[in-house]
């Protein structure tokens, strides 16, 4: 009777296959067929896209893993070869420094060869794509194996050259984004979406950070803050999804590999949680804050003179011109040679890897106060349960070397920043920060040994979360962001100094942003990359400026009766990308964009009909199938600059008519808008 | 010497006094005061706020933790009623349903009346401001009163009614900062800059938040997922820093009243940090995310068609018009008699108190395991080192207490909503996702007693994890957000469990997010509030969709050569709040916005001086000093409904005229936008 109904069923439905008739419960293994293709259906429509956000997150992480693995074998073996060379200086000598410079050598001339936008971080970049500009070719995936290469080289340097990852693996991140972006286009249509493209990137640079750090929140904030201006809570979601993805795969990576026994943060600190810290000790935090501004301020400033001294020096600039490979092998070998262990090297700590720095600076024992009374010697090989040993020599005490180190990996740093190379600069700085911290915490615990006293209870001082707040503030104030503090305690694993880390990068943030552009807009102002300027001066006299105060006026508008010789004359005299396309050259009604290329295009493969004794005119090429543009958007005179400036920021455009009832009378672009805004702070001198 | 250069030096530049002179070291006081100067300057340059986010954090703060010592108070004086009252039934009932009765009727009754925009938690309201829409008054100071009165009322009731602070004090917040943005803008000028005033209110939101949870982090995530669906950059840092500060100062508070040692989180928990979970317990994780999204949507269908219900149905839509006290009585007696601990309440562990339900759920060991082979009885009075114990009753068990609890609480808080008083609906929707993990902790923790065997390491399981992962998802999934993650770790101090807390809240979120409105836009819905929907039907038809094809073509526009009568006429038959100003009936070419309110009033100072012979227009009107805005940015009829939605809601924008070669063709609103959205989805039968 049960195979009977459903045999009525499948006949008046579905046909029904003797195999399906036969089976045991036809009925309930319909339902669950049915139910899986509405679960397809519900997971897999259109538009749906989570399955190209989870492949990118673990794709990226599978990069990071596998790069980080390749690095510590290369970096296992120098560290061999330097102990097992014997006695001999010079050959100890050459054992150090040989392996950095061939490294860094190979991997600038390697990624400079392939293609020129590889050096340096990518971010910069980056944030000017993101903003609506086209750089053509930048985020090819052609140049991805140029990066990685380059990059896996750069790294397993090591210390000596002291650079970190972040930076480009955002761009490679985003080059993977891209090409995604591109399957998907291809895949299950909606072409010419550029946001739905920009959507792709945005997650891409989440979880390049993210899978890094194995910091989901703070990759995605990080990258939102360095990148954007404004962004949508669409694509935080998104950015959230992919990153999660990401750094799950990274830290699952490491447990199947039996590095770790599960998922767990990296840098892991053991911070006491009951009484983190004492009331009183945030008045330090704070002005650790304060020190890291400043010491942000002053390093970007360097930093900022020296690329362009670099540039502009006649030798410098030839060098770097004509034999990249060669500059980057000098610079190696100065910061090689510097960090020689038995030479200088042994006050800076350079035996360490930038992982062990990390480790070593955020533990929570006092170093000063341990070595008051003892003299531990220099061990001959780092030691692992005892990292911190690195950091004292007797004869400079901890204070000496902490201080040290921080005065000469400033200029290293500075000097390494300039190698044409791929590199990241963001963990570095965080090192340097931390090294601030750690300096401060110990004096403190030196100066009250016994802790704060406040309300009878006595607590002392961790040094460790110095070394935390130090390394959130300053790489805050570099990147002239807050979400470094969220990194930190990614990071770390505890969050218990939540609010005086806060404060620290609040303070940080607040001496740097009002001094010196972030490091990311310091690069793309030296570079030379378009940017749009922020409206700094907020006086109540730049709401009062408008459009028609700054805008181009000189715009050359093509008319649907223009002969064709004059729009020929006029796409030949001017480069604009855009023309506007206007009714008739008396009423100048704005009705349309004409694309230079496309315009060209048509013009050419009109030009052999042209009978020359017929008068013609652009209407006709219109009519002949060159494509217009349709207006949607444009600007009025009256539009205030502010407003014109958040259109700008928001809708990522770079150009926008302005029309004054309905006739085109003039064109913003960045160039008028940055102008115009350098008026507010410096107005122009009365003729 | 010293001085007579001192002297010459005054002379040639500012006069010196006497008493300047003949000080100690003239030079230097000189140039401390010159710094002072130049410091003042720089922190209070014009434009620059950030002393008013300060005080609006330090206020909040103030408010907040004022407010919660009144209650603790209250609450203390309930307790000890309750305790001293003897041993008669009847007694003890009456003092323990008396209280919130009274308590709940009151600030229904007092908020009510002294303002009908008090009730609920004002969080969709502040959406809907956010969102550009003006509501009148809804902001204004006055009810500021009514609010705190009835939000005290509320909490001091206790978990009798369940009820928590979040979203009440988000609207106070903001409250405040729309007062402290109008005394900014009295003060420092800057009249009607719309964009500044709006920056105020975000960061009031996020104060809101922050200021209750003593978390700054997820204070500001949280009220921008929230609120907004975009944001900048630029509000998120002053957002971090007016939370900060309001974070900051209410932790300060319980230090100095000697609650504190220092400043900590408010829900301490102590999970394992070395190994926190087993790397298979990630299944687990994701699954609970997935149960509590799905029990997500129960809670959001079940809670809208309650609130639908209650306002159709005749009974109480007519008791809660004419009497709004008395359905909240009813509705607190019934919750109260339900929570009486002799009764039905020991199996609901009622004798605790929110924060005390948050804190036992989070413990870190098993209730379960415990309790399997003995039987602790149920104390005469909850026991601060063990609160556990309330949820354990021998005849039902944990699990029996657990379940019963989260079917009980999930009918009763959706009764409390509908309750007409202040309230937030955060926290209880956070307490009920701890007790779903717990249960499902717990019951990991019976079927794995062990713990689960990975790398022949063995870990017991954390049911507390789960109660943290469970609350996160739950939360995050009914407001469809994904910072509550943040959230819970802030609160705990521990962010050990990042990865599968937010891999649990992702998967609550593609849940929840897919099959209900959250609980905000629910709330939006229900109370018919203004709202501008998401283009949620990603196909790629919906880009073909342009203005032209939905916009208002039957706009009324108004020429300058419009006779008088017949623009009285048009003023008197529409009553729409703006006016397109065209050149000509002829040309129809914009020019310009007329405001209805400033037309009328321009018709009313003319018309006395109308002579009946003179045939007069619209142009005399407006050279007698009637205002017209200009148009900052117009439409085009090729506009795509993408582009056109994110304008409106990048800008917070209304209404947008159409032109179509200068020519007024028509206008788009929200209605005509939410039709078009509408019709992409569920396309209109064709004619």
């Amino acid at each position: 009777m049960e195979e009977l109904l459903g045999l009525r069923e499948g006949s008046s439905g579905d046909p029904v296959t003797l195999q399906e008739l036969w089976g045991p419960c036809p009925r309930i293994r319909r339902g669950i067929r049915a139910g899986l293709e509405w679960l397809k259906q519900k997971l897999f429509r259109v538009g749906e896209d989570w399955y190209f956000l989870m492949t990118l997150g673990v794709l990226m992480a599978l990069i990071s893993y596998a790069m980080n693995f390749a690095i510590s074998r290369v970096v296992r073996a120098h560290k061999w070869l330097y102990r097992e060379i014997g006695d001999s200086h010079l050959l100890r000598y050459l054992s150090w420094t040989v392996y950095p410079v061939a490294l860094v050598s190979f991997s600038s001339g390697f990624s400079q060869s392939i293609t020129p936008f590889s050096g340096g971080s990518g971010i910069p970049e980056l944030k000017t794509i993101l903003s609506g500009v086209v750089l053509e070719d930048y985020l090819d995936i052609k140049n991805f194996g140029a990066k990685v290469v380059g990059l896996s080289c750069t790294l397993a340097a090591g210390s000596t050259i002291f650079l970190g990852k972040v930076g480009p693996f955002v761009h490679l991140s985003v080059m993977i984004a891209a090409y995604l972006g591109r399957v998907r286009t291809k895949t299950i249509g909606e072409p010419g979406n550029k946001s739905k493209q920009n959507e792709m990137l945005v997650a891409g640079a989440a979880v390049g950070v993210a899978t890094v750090f194995a910091a989901p929140f703070s990759g995605v904030l990080f990258s939102i803050e360095v990148m954007s201006s404004h962004f949508s809570v669409w694509d935080y979601w998104r950015g959230f999804f992919a990153a999660t993805c990401g750094a799950f795969t990274f830290r699952l990576l490491s447990v199947f590999n039996s590095e770790e026994e599960t998922i767990t943060c990296l840098f892991k600190t053991s911070f006491p949680v009951d009484i983190p810290y004492d009331l009183p000790e945030i008045f330090f935090f704070v002005a650790l804050g304060a020190i890291c501004g400043v010491l942000s301020c002053a390093y970007l400033f360097c930093q900022r003179t020296f690329l362009a001294f670099v540039k502009t020096n006649w030798f410098f600039s030839k060098l770097l011109a004509t034999s990249k490979p060669l500059y980057s092998a000098l610079a190696a070998l100065v910061l090689a040679s510097i960090t020689y262990p038995p030479g200088v090297g042994r006050f800076i700590a350079s035996r360490l890897s930038m992982g062990e720095h990390l480790d070593s600076l955020f533990d929570n024992k006092s170093w000063a106060l341990m070595t008051r009374n003892s003299s531990p010697p220099w061990p001959r090989e780092p030691d692992p349960q005892n990292l911190w040993l690195e950091w004292y020599q007797p004869e400079f005490t901890i204070f000496g070397t902490l201080a040290f180190f921080l005065v000469m990996k400033f200029w290293m740093l500075i000097l390494a920043t300039t190698i044409p190379m791929p590199a990241g600069y963001f963990m570095p700085i965080f090192i340097l920060g931390a090294a601030i911290g750690r300096l401060l915490g110990e004096a403190l615990s030196v100066a009250f040994p016994e802790g704060i006293v406040a309300g009878g209870v006595t607590n002392r001082i961790v040094p460790g979360a110095y070394a935390l707040a130090g390394a959130a503030a300053f790489s805050g104030a570099v990147t002239h962001t807050i979400s470094t503090a969220l990194l930190a305690f990614e990071l770390t694993g505890q969050i218990v100094h939540a609010l005086p880390v806060l404060m620290a990068v609040l303070a940080a943030n607040a001496i740097a942003q009002s001094c010196q552009p972030s490091f990311y807009d310091g690069t793309i102002i030296v570079k030379k990359l378009p940017y749009l300027p922020w409206i700094r001066g907020r006086k109540i006299s730049s709401h009062r400026v408008t459009v028609e105060h700054f805008m181009n006026c000189a715009i050359t508008t093509l008319a649907k009766d223009t002969p064709l010789e004059e729009v020929v004359k006029v796409v030949t005299s001017t480069d604009v990308a855009e023309y506007p396309l206007v009714e008739s050259t008396e009423s100048q009604i704005l009705v349309g964009i004409l694309r230079r290329a496309q315009l060209v295009q048509a013009l050419q493969a009109e030009s052999p009909s042209w009978a020359p004794g017929q008068p013609r005119c652009l209407q006709d090429v219109l009519a002949g199938g060159c494509p217009t543009e349709p207006v949607t958007l444009q600007l009025s005179p009256e539009t205030s600059l502010h407003q014109a400036h958040h259109l700008f920021e928001l809708l990522n455009l770079q150009l926008l008519f302005v029309t004054s009832r309905g006739r085109a009378v003039g064109s913003v672009s960045w160039a008028e808008m940055k102008k115009a805004i350098s008026n507010l702070t410096n107005p122009p001198a009365p003729k």
